[in-house]
This record gives C-alpha cells, structure tokens and sequence, in this order.
C-alpha cells in the first residue's frame, strides 16, 4: 500500500488505523514489535492507533499465554481482533422456508437456524417467520439484537437499490413490497436486500465451488430458474438489477410451460412443486419412459438457459445450484450440450454450498459492507481491479 | 484529482506532466495564467511542464491572433496540445471488406479509406487487402507511416489478448490466425486487435447512438450475429474473449440452419449471401407471402438471440448494428417481443454509425492506448468506477 505523507491528518489516522486492523486481522495476536514491521509504521503510530481501537472495542489486549517461553522481565502485550465486538446476519426469505446465519466480525458461522414457509403464505405471515428464525438465532448463540452491525437478505426477485422488491416471478405477492424498508424496523443497523440468485453466487465464490474464480455465473436451476454472476470478482447486477433473471428464456422458443414439459401424463403436471419434480425423476430411475422423456426435456430447458447466459457472458465457471442440482445426470449432458454449443466451453460444477447458498452470501454481503466501513479509507487508496 | 506531495519526484513530474495536457487538451490555447488557475499548480510548476511538454512535441506555443484586444506589452503566450504529434489507425477486417479510419492525437479522423474483398480471399490475400487500404489513406492524408502511434484493429472471430483468432466462424480461415503478430510486421507501433462486435459496442458509445448510456448491448446483426457489451462504460471481453459471441444460440432451440430460414422455396437459400437476403426482404415488401414468411423468421430469430442477451446482462441499452440494420421492420418487433420476455425491457435503437462502426471502435481503442500512455500516471490516482 502506498503512503500518503502531509495532506489530511485525520485521513492519515483513518488509513494507519485499517492498516493496523488489517494487520491484526491477519496476523496471530501479534504484538507492538510485530505490527510496526507488518505495518512498516513508526511504533509510537502504531500504539497510538491500537489504543483508539481498544477504546472503541474493536481490539483487545490478548492475556498472555500461560507456560510462554519468555519468563523473564515485563512480557510483551500481545493484540487480537475482537471478532465478537458485532455480529452480522445473512438471511435466506425464499418460497418454502427462511433461513438465517450469524456471525463475528470475522464472518465466522456461530449460529444457524432455519423454518418451512408456506408457498402460499401473505408477506406479514412470510416476514413473522423471518422474525421467529432471528431471534431463535440470536437467542441460541446468546448474542444480543444490539450487537448487529449489518444484516443481508436474499430473496427472489428483481431488487432494487433500496431494497425495494420490483418484480417477484417466484413469490408473486413480493412484487412492489419494500422489503428492505420492512426489515430496518426489525433491526438498528443496514439491512442489505439482494436477489437470491446473486447472493448464492457471492457465496460460492467465498467459501463454495469458485474460490478459485473471478468470473462466474452461478445459476439456481428450479422451476423458475434465476442466475447471478460475478465479473472480475464483483458482483453483475445490470442496469436495473435484472440482470441473470433467465425464467422466461423457454419462452422464446415458443416452447412448452413447465407444468406440460414435466408432465408425464396428457395433462399438466399439477401441483408443479419439489416433491413432483422429485417423484418424476424418481420414476425416471425406475425405468418409466415418459418420466425418462420428461426429465430429458427438464435437462434440455436447463441446457438452453445455462448456453445462453455462457455465450452473452463467457464465464470461466458455471456453478448449478438450486434444488435441480440434487439432481442425478444434470451436470455430464450440461458439459456434453455446453461443448457443443459454446465456443470455449466454461468448467461446470456443481454448488458446494446447497441450501446454505443464498443465506451464506446474504451473510457476506453484509460482512463486506462493514468490511467498508473498518477499511473505507484503505479501499480508496489501493489500486481496485 | 487529489494531490500528493512528498514521495517520488519523478512520479510527482509525470503526474503534473499529465493534469497540464488533460488541462491543454480541454481548453482553447491556454495561457500559462489559464493553466496555474485549470491545473492548481504553481506557475513554475507549470512553466516546467510546459518546456518539458514543447520539449517532446505534444505541445507547441500557438501563434498570436492578429488583432488581438492585447497591444501594449508583450502578449501573453499561448500553448496548444499538437494532436498531429501523432497519428492512430482504425481498421476493419471484414468478410466482404476491409475499411481504414485514420486520425490524430484527438480522434478527430482525417482520412478514411475501404475496399472490397472476396468472402472466399486467403488470409494473404486478405491481409495484402489491408496493407493496400491503409498506405492509400496515409498518402491521401500526407501522413507518414512513421508517424503512427497505435492501430486498432476490429475483425471477426473470439480473439486472445495477443491479437491471435482463436476461433472465426464468419472468416474460417482466420482461426488460428497469429494476426496481431502479422500486422506488427507493417507497423512499428503496438497493434491491437479486437471482436468487431466488440470494436462497434465502444464505437457507437464513443460517438454513435449509446453515447448516453454506460450499459450496452451492440448486436451485431447479420447471417452469424455477434454482439458486444460495455458494463460500466467498460468493455465486457468475458473470461476468454468470447463474450457474446451468440452465433450458436439458435442451435439450442433446434430451430432450422439460416439457409432455411431465409428460403423462399422447398430449398435452403444458396448461397447465402447478404445479397441474396436484401432480395428476400424485397420480395416480402412486394408481397409475396414465402418471402415475408421467411421475414417473420428471421426478425424472430433476432429478437431470440437479442433478448438472451439482453435477460442475461440486463443493459439499459441495445444497439443493432450490422447489415440487418439496415432492413425495415426489424426494431418495432423486437421492441414488442423484449416488452414480452423481459422483466424490465431496455431501450432499443439502431446503430447511428452503419459500416464505420468497427474501424470507429477500433480507432478508439487505439486512442485509449495511447491516452493511457500519456495520461498512465493520472489513471493510477484518480478514483476508478
């Protein structure tokens, strides 16, 4: 990182403090000695900063380790980050049931919980439902409301900046609804609202199936199939925040709805949800034609929608997630159709991730607003991508 | 810009090197008091720069105005930026034809040239083509070949960040093609080679129909269409430069070959050549019913390829560019069928640029090459989207 000498002398203290920060992070309960080196900042700076932020409760003096090798004279004082200074939130409100994560400061999973929701069910019934989860949560780890610092939230629909839900194909009574505005009456601090698809895309790059890439699309194949996709790293949303928002592709084709492409009968597949899908395949293993017929044009459809987005995007990796991805025989005839298809076919995989998709990066995208906030100052004087 | 002071002197010289052209640039034969009050520098400061600037030939003390209001004493001198220190080069390799654009140190062109070639030339051929075009444009404009900066140049096909085709489906015998490397041979200066979809995105945002919009989708409309994208005002290569490369998509649907779609009889339209398809769209305007059949078949085909795009990127706006844009009848139904398809439809509009779109694009990278050398250091410190 560059140094800046002169100028602002608050902004100078902003950047020593997220450097040091960033350091602690990093480093082992590091003492004075280690900073400065890590820091390359004068040891007066660096204990002047780490003073500041033992005040604001952000580090703490780590107790010296009993049996230490240096017995002799005063030990050296030793500094942690204090992860559980906040907790963060990442909450899944999706069809069938919400879910939510909680974690320290440093994004580390220490409460889960999650409840079944009715496809049917009203917004107030929907939200009390994401209310009860959170505070079973927050009860069962024994962290307190206040602690928040920021809580994500991933839902299907197009979301726009403000957390406004414009258009919701998957939960039709979430269209027009101020979700995000709903939710900051439940909590103190920001409430990040993100398209579910977009969420478990940021996911599985932090800790699922694209750790070790930067330009993926993650699609949730279901019924109504939806996609999110990082470019360089960061998240695509498109202009108006639409963008991966695949579920009427079939259409185009002048192609059949879901309920007669599933079907294994004369007549629509009624009720269409998870558990016929499922027993359609099931039927299909057992050897029954037409369930093998329907689950051969469910796949083609999946086909259709992953080339397209592949051929407008070009990502490096597709990653399937959804309930599709359960699936047996989804990915070979993926890979056989994209190489087919595609000029340079992309690696598939499948999510690591699961049902733990959305809520994880829900829970990331909170982490990385408060991660702005602890390193604002760096983030504007190192080289972004 | 912000200011750094202490630190690297040399740095610091290039810096303000770059803020005095960008001022000198920007405004009409500046005094030294004009750039001391633009830059915030000191007159020194500026003096130095200045010399330095003469010094290398980017810029020269423009000639007092007769009859300036000025008399007494003696004038104030006057700097001008000399965008003839240096030409660029925009070329266009097409299947049909090859097409030069030729400008100074502004972009502003000062010479064009284009000449016809063969569908079924050899790659030698092809290139000889070029050569022909660009000496002719620089004789014509009484520019040396040594005075040439940068050439851009826009042609079909996936192309790799060191100017080889990888993959050409309009021109077969490009692929493989080390043409980046073919080019430097005629030319001392760097050579860049881009997707024309990709040359005519930037183009129609530089200065054609997407100059009010950061969020583009250019299709390149045609037998094989090909599109390109700009995210953020940034052009959107994809992980392996294949982005938008959508010529296959129509391959999912398992619809008909282009030559059949665009018969008029019980056979596949041969050979398919944009003539031949100008004379089916006459035919359908004259009424005879196969031929507006076949109309109707291909705009839908468009409107298919567009709206994957458009659902997977989300733009705010598209551009048809490409011999189809030059066909009646082709924007308000795609307009209709994206209204149909799309969450949330984007604008559509027709290229304003027609055949110089990708030597215009490939001009602009170019001079996005060459600014980047003479403005690297602003690039650097200024605050990037």
């Amino acid at each position: 990182m560059g140094r800046l000498t002169g100028g602002d002398p608050s902004l100078l203290r902003r950047i020593n403090s997220a450097v040091v920060l960033h350091a602690l992070r990093g480093a082992d309960c590091p003492t004075l000695t280690d900073l400065t080196r890590i820091t390359g900042l004068s040891r007066p700076t660096v204990e002047g900063v780490i003073e500041g932020l033992i005040e604001t409760g952000l580090v703490v003096e780590s107790v010296a380790e009993e049996g230490g090798t240096r017995r002799q004279g005063r030990p050296a004082r030793k500094f942690r980050f204090r992860a559980e200074a906040g907790h963060l939130l990442g909450v899944e409100i999706g069809s069938h049931r919400v879910a939510a994560l909680l974690s320290g400061l440093d994004g580390r999973i220490i409460g889960a919980g999650s409840r079944d929701v009715s496809e049917a069910a009203s917004e107030d019934e929907r939200l009390e439902r994401v209310r009860l989860v959170v505070a079973d949560v927050l009860r069962r780890a024994g962290v307190a409301r206040s602690s928040l610092r920021a809580v994500g939230v991933g839902s299907p629909g197009i979301v726009e900046a403000d957390g406004t839900v414009r258009l919701g194909t998957a939960l039709p009574g979430w269209t027009g609804l101020a979700l995000g505005e709903r939710l900051r009456r439940s909590f103190r601090c920001p409430v990040l609202v993100e398209n579910d698809a977009n969420a478990a895309a940021v996911a599985e790059h932090w800790k699922g199936a694209a750790t070790d890439s930067d330009d993926i699309v993650f699609v949730l194949a279901g019924l109504s199939p939806g996609a999110g996709s990082l470019i360089g790293g960061r998240l695509h949303r498109g202009f108006g925040g639409a963008a991966g928002e695949i579920g009427a592709l079939h259409l185009l084709g002048r192609e059949v709805t879901p309920e007669k492409l599933l079907s294994t009968t004369d007549e629509p597949l009624h009720p269409l949800d998870e558990q016929a899908v499922a027993d359609v395949f099931t039927l299909a293993k057992q050897g029954d034609f037409r369930a093998q017929a329907a689950v051969e044009r469910f796949i083609q459809r999946l086909v259709h929608d992953v080339a397209a987005l592949v051929l407008a995007l070009d990502p490096e990796l597709v990653v399937i997630g959804g309930w599709a991805a359960g699936l047996d025989g989804v990915l070979d005839p993926l890979r056989d159709e994209l190489s087919r298809y595609c000029l340079r076919p992309p690696r598939v995989a499948l999510s690591l991730l699961g049902e733990a998709a959305v809520a994880t990066g829900a829970l990331r995208l909170a982490l990385d607003h408060v991660e702005e906030q602890l390193f604002a100052v760096e983030r504007t004087v190192t080289a972004r991508r």
